[in-house]
């Protein structure tokens, strides 16, 4: 049986005590870290610092039924690293609060942690700080992630413009599949009590429990001195992303279906589940891809490069959003992404 | 009848659009505010950042039922402010992060954001960044602040030393009284429906709701050319700060109840709830003061400072915490402040 310590029994401050000692300071740039009542860190000088969060709420973003701890402490991460690289700064720290209740256990706030610090080493960044609290209710983590680039170096949404070149990274829908599989297997667990056989569906359901973020994109920007006009992550869909560039940078877009990279595992387990691979694609979300636009004289530095798919180009305010279907009909695109106030009143 | 505009109608996008428009920016080092993946600004050039971030959890840290929410939005960036301050550090920015459910409507979300806005406006900080997410269950506020310092100027918790001086800002126990009065207030209203006349109790009762930042205190330091040798803003109780302090620093210390800061009003609450106000002031918690030591030479800089209290004096770590009554006997302290998860279980 494993081992199951009361959170009740350490209190918030031997908790801290306790998980602190799970979180290793490797940035070179940290000054002050857990302890006190703030962190210090340096910003390079002639940098702008860069500061995103993100809110994880259990029973919106994540059902601890098919989420293992570890790995939504990784994602909670992740998902905010991400933003960061969307910006396309360094990421270098970060801070983590937790309102739990007492269900859970010292034992698994240390897996959360284990994942967090897992993710922290991958991206070299330091958990600076945070706040533990109980809740009444659900588990929530709010991460707040900082960074930093030269003013000149970060990118923006809005300045996309007419006949520049539209680009992901990877592939899109996964993630989105992933859930679904997960979801229609929970039910499955539910009545029968089977534990699913999930073998065929490792990618997509990787993508969807242990997201990555890019970095490696920003690498390659560096490396064949690119500077995308605009840049996002795609957490709430590509249409959803896309259409936030057009709204701020004053544009339209069109898009070919044919050009968006969907995995074959993904395409497979929309068929299997009657739903469009493209929509999956388009409206999905949670594939922490990067979405750019480049100046079409880089177009020939990326051409070719495994990993960056070229599927559109920006157009005139007008045109609007649009996608040439595979059977070259034109239809207007709308953003269906996740929307969690909305979903709230289903 | 007030308006009610529900969630559902406007969604995520339509929700941060609208709530923007109540977020005015000031502070010359914003460089990019909320609209992109991460915001970005300026950190003056040799100096620290600092960082800091509490959550505010519905049931555990706050009650709607006596809690206006424009307060409540003051209060979660007070309390983050009170955190830079105590690292003697200058706040700059902030971002908010919300978990709601569709009990609320937009008008209330609004109420918030605009207790949010006038403390951001009040303490000279721009909101940059956030995020707003659905919650099946209470309200939960998350906030991160960041500010600067000259690397010489950060005071931490770990430099007091023997004989120096402990001194305290305001006065203490004002805000666990008032808590306790709204509290009874509650019942008797639960029981009675009787509106309840809180006139005598107007000092505590806003001591609670809506506290404040002691930046003047920081400003005093900077007058009087004085660096505290430690500093810790008083959230969870002055004995639960000064072990913290005591713990870091590797010290002792005394202090003396007769010269502990108590307002008349907290005192004759105190009275009539049959609570002790030396009680009350050492662990009531949530006073926002600010608690420092400082050198005997700095001593004369401070003697006669309206609203600062000459508390006691640091000793050597093996005569710990303790207090000399007003009887003169010597008790020796523990921190009985406010702790979330040892409280969830009662």
């Amino acid at each position: 049986m494993t081992k199951r310590t009361e959170l009740s029994q350490i209190g918030e401050f031997g908790l801290i005590d306790h998980l602190q000692k799970l979180l290793n300071y490797t940035h070179k740039n940290t000054h002050i870290g857990i302890g006190d009542d703030g962190a210090a860190m340096t910003i390079p000088p002639e940098e702008k610092m860069v500061i995103t969060t993100d809110l994880l709420v259990e029973g919106t973003h994540f059902n601890l039924m098919y989420t293992p701890l570890k790995h939504l402490g990784y994602k909670a991460v992740v998902v905010n690293i991400s933003d960061l690289l969307a910006m396309n700064a360094k990421p270098a720290h970060i801070t983590v609060s937790v309102a739990l209740s007492n269900r859970f256990s010292l034992e698994s706030v240390e897996e959360l942690y284990k994942g967090i610090e897992l993710a922290s080493q991958k991206y070299g960044v330091d958990v600076v700080g945070g706040d533990i609290t109980s809740s009444h209710s659900g588990l929530l983590i709010s991460v707040t992630a900082v960074g930093s680039a030269p003013e000149k170096q970060i990118v923006r949404r809005s300045a996309a413009k007419e006949n520049q070149i539209i680009c992901v990274s990877g592939n899109l829908g996964a993630a989105y599949l992933g859930l679904q599989v997960l979801e229609r297997e929970k039910e499955v667990f539910k009545s029968s009590k089977m534990q699913p056989d999930l073998a065929s569906y490792d990618y997509i359901i990787g993508r969807q429990l242990k997201p990555e973020a890019r970095k490696e994109i920003i690498a390659l920007f560096k490396e064949k001195n690119i500077l995308p006009t605009s840049l996002i992550d795609i957490s709430d869909g590509l249409a959803s992303e896309l259409m936030h560039i057009c709204k701020q940078s004053q544009c339209g877009a069109q898009i070919y279906e044919d050009k968006l990279p969907i995995d074959i595992q993904t395409y497979n387990t929309a068929q299997e589940m009657n739903l469009s691979a493209t929509t999956c694609a388009l409206n999905g979300g949670e594939d922490y891809e990067l979405l750019f636009t480049i100046e079409q004289n880089d177009y020939e530095k990326l051409k070719g490069v495994a990993g960056i798919a070229t599927i559109g180009h920006i157009t005139d305010k007008n045109a609007g959003l649009q996608m040439v279907c595979k059977d070259q009909t034109l239809i207007p695109l709308s953003a269906q992404g996740w929307d969690g106030l909305k979903q709230n009143t289903k």
